[in-house]
């Protein structure tokens, strides 16, 4: 049927139609489903949103995408019907039923999830169909060829290495200490991070306290050569574009595939042109996997790993407790320049791992022989080099590291210490607490809350002595983290 | 953050915003998450869309539902803040998980679901996790509560009974006929149809093409009122607005979890006041379901239906082929008129079937001794007194009955008889293919398109008899038709 154009001035991000109900019910088509509309020889498929009274029946608004492709203004006439399905949808049915895919069928789910063929509601039932049934090893290597051939491919000169750490413990800002050992080494280093995902801050939130992170990837080219290394946050870099989707989808439920876990991970280290490149795996009771989980997830990251090329080594590492004493971005730099500045109050487990992640690298590619990286890390990071080349990225990245008196005074306006009620040792600290905890206080918007932890497990307490500070830059935040910390005990 | 508010003219159907990405990652929000909006005292939650340059840093656009619920106009001012998941999303990921949901998960879901507290994907997460893990009895029971909870509820003098199809069978249009018949029996019969879901025209479709289908309860009280009946399109009635919602989002990839099929029905008929219920479960090879688990779904319904305190009974019918000679709203109506008025050229499938379920109602309620329904369900069809009550509802839903004539004059412009190219006897018609078929030919936005059957199985035909009339409204319609006829071979 023919109806009127109007035009719809503000969405975007797909083509998207409004139609009046009446209208919708005469073509059949309900909220979320596709229509064809055609101009001439033009032609392009929209998801429909219905309304009952802000459009008349002859109507029909569209979105600046269709006004654009279709090349018509308000008040012109197209041609409206009912669009069948993208074939993608018959084989993410096919998965949720427990069928196992082709490599064909995997490329065309991931293409018309990056075209946007898909709608949120398919997209979901696709993640709930891996979630439920798993991919088999030849699925999972497909999906991950999948999703690196629909993104952009990056190369740079000299031994590009790279670590990745699956996450879920609180703090634990190892990255910037590793990336600028590792550049310091003379290896290149293009790091690319997440922001805060299940954690309280990701690498991109903590970095962009100080500089910028969002570059094009000419701009991060030009910082790598300069420096050998970048801190950049991966979501505009268009390297995993299908990733990028599946993981706004996997948030809504906090679900997290092994399949697309792996496929996240890798792709962007392929596509990041990486050839050495560390895992780790942190493991334990209130972290993201158990020691057994880890295992299974190392066998699995070395095997697809070796399909890909890679030289690929996988860590497991203590996760029982938050490392570092902030959480939140600016408390968590603080940490990190007190580590490379080699500070006497510096934490010594955010130290003492990051060390040990960076000698794996270095390892791992050949710069030094078995069992030498520590030692190197450890000379580069005492001798000051290590720092030296922090500053150097962090001023390529249009950004200047701030002395900790600065970072001081930017922490949040309003704070609470939490003393001890009664004498005890510690004997757990949870991460998931501890991240809802500065979440709730405003981490990462406000780079300046957070938390700040003074104790390990196995330490011993008094009665009255500081256990934890909680900084925010609004009471009434402040206010909800205390309450959630009462309710929750996050240490004990 | 504060932002200054742009109204979104026409978007509709839940509170939208529209954010720029760099706002929206300043939030950590991602499209599809919530934001809470507030004005002085008032704030409500919507769901974020993202837009890269229609809309800059310090704004907002927002849908109408924003601008009444907060009372703000353009340019005002609006706080903004990340908002938090439902709790319905926590018991959704436990449902996908395996687990088992209680009483007031349930109803928190329903509850969201209806108040659009929940995005397409979330729902679409719940359809997966009930359709991959099932219900137990004890849950499927609280689905149809809480759908019943949130919908609204008639109540109609007399005995009021209904019936219902559990459908996939091409054409098979008794419900018509069975209305009439069981409302001239003196029963108050206040039936509600959907529109085609996998089928090529729904009851509601059909009824359409002769006088409206759409009422709000007032009009349909009034209808039922005058006339002991009614034919209605369910959807708007608001009887059970959850299911409305799960059912669009069902039709997606056309799943159909056996407890969503079974609240889906029973809770329409508890909504619309019935105490007296047929369900017809046809089963076939090409029906929605075999034997064995039709049998099945008899023993859930019955169980269900005495947990409701309904007087339930299924019957378990043929649904090897369709039933009829028309597919698609005027040829099945065709079909319905020809056997109310008893003409010598009616399908007599068609009218036996209509008897069986009428006679079938007629003794559930007790309006007849045991195996005296189908005689007196005969009588009321060739006295011609359900004619006449047909006649009656049509006119009180404010439209005419055609004659035969009439209605040949209004089938689809375009035509072409399909001829046998060998002699055989058929031994297979396929209900799927022929009601994809049909569709393909424009049913039921084209209410004079579909097809004509002129056989059975078991029927001998012979080189060059007619077997099949495709009609069209559009030319293009009826070669796609004609091109996948060949493809499917629906007859053999």
């Amino acid at each position: 049927m023919k109806l009127k154009v109007k035009i719809l001035k503000f969405l975007a991000g797909r083509p998207i139609a409004v139609l009046n109900n009446s209208t919708a019910n005469h073509i059949n088509v309900h909220v979320g489903e596709r229509i064809t509309l055609s101009k001439y020889a033009d032609s392009l498929v929209s998801i429909v949103d219905v309304s009952k009274d802000l459009i008349g029946k002859e109507e029909i608004a569209v979105s600046q995408e269709i006004i654009e492709a279709l090349n018509i203004k308000e008040d012109d006439e197209v041609e409206v019907s009912l669009a069948t399905k993208p074939q993608s949808t018959f084989y993410i049915k096919k998965k949720m039923d427990g069928g196992v895919l082709t490599k064909e069928e995997i490329y065309s789910i991931i293409k018309d999830i990056v075209d946007n063929a898909l709608t949120e509601a398919e997209t979901a039932y696709f993640v709930a169909a891996v979630y439920k049934n798993k991919m088999s090893n030849t699925e999972t290597e497909n999906l991950i060829s999948a999703m690196v051939s629909v993104g952009k491919r990056l190369s740079f000169d000299g031994i590009v290495v790279d670590k990745h750490s699956i996450g879920g413990i609180a703090a634990n800002r190892t990255t910037p200490i590793v990336v600028s050992i590792c550049a310091a080494a003379g290896l290149t280093m293009p790091k690319t991070s997440s922001r805060a995902i299940t954690s309280a801050a990701g690498t991109a939130d903590v970095i962009e306290s100080i500089s910028k992170v969002e570059f094009n990837t000419e701009e991060l080219k030009a910082i790598v050569k300069k420096t050998g290394a970048c801190m950049a946050w991966n979501g505009i870099l268009g390297l995993s574009p299908a990733d990028d989707k599946l993981i706004q989808t996997e948030r809504i439920l906090a679900l997290d595939p092994e399949a697309q876990l792996l496929a996240s991970v890798l792709s962007k280290k392929i596509a990041v042109g990486s050839k050495h490149v560390l895992i780790d795996i942190p493991f334990g009771t209130s972290a993201k996997v158990s020691k057994e989980k880890a295992q299974e997830l190392k066998k699995k990251f070395e095997y697809f790993g070796k399909r890909f090329g890679l030289n690929l080594r996988c860590v497991l590492t203590n996760g029982e407790q938050p490392i570092g004493n902030g959480i939140g971005p600016l408390l968590e730099i603080r940490d990190v320049i007190k580590v490379l500045k080699q500070e006497k109050d510096s934490p010594k487990d955010l130290e003492e791992k990051a060390l040990f992640l960076a000698g794996q690298i270095i390892e791992l590619c050949g710069k030094t022989k078995k069992e030498k990286g520590l030692e190197l890390a450890r000379e580069i990071l005492k001798s000051g080099k290590a720092s030296k080349k922090f500053y150097e990225i962090i001023e390529a990245q249009k950004g200047s590291v701030p002395t900790i008196a600065e970072i001081d005074k930017k922490l949040g306006s309003h704070k609470k210490n939490i003393l001890a009620e009664k004498n005890f040792k510690i004997s757990q600290i949870d991460n998931k607490k501890i991240n809802l905890l500065a979440s709730v206080a405003g981490s990462p918007m406000d780079k300046g809350s957070g938390l700040y932890l003074y104790y390990r497990i196995g330490d011993k307490v008094k009665k009255g002595d500081k256990i934890l500070t909680i900084y925010s830059d609004s009471k009434t935040r402040l206010e909800n983290a205390l309450e959630l910390y009462e309710k929750f005990n996050p240490l004990i």
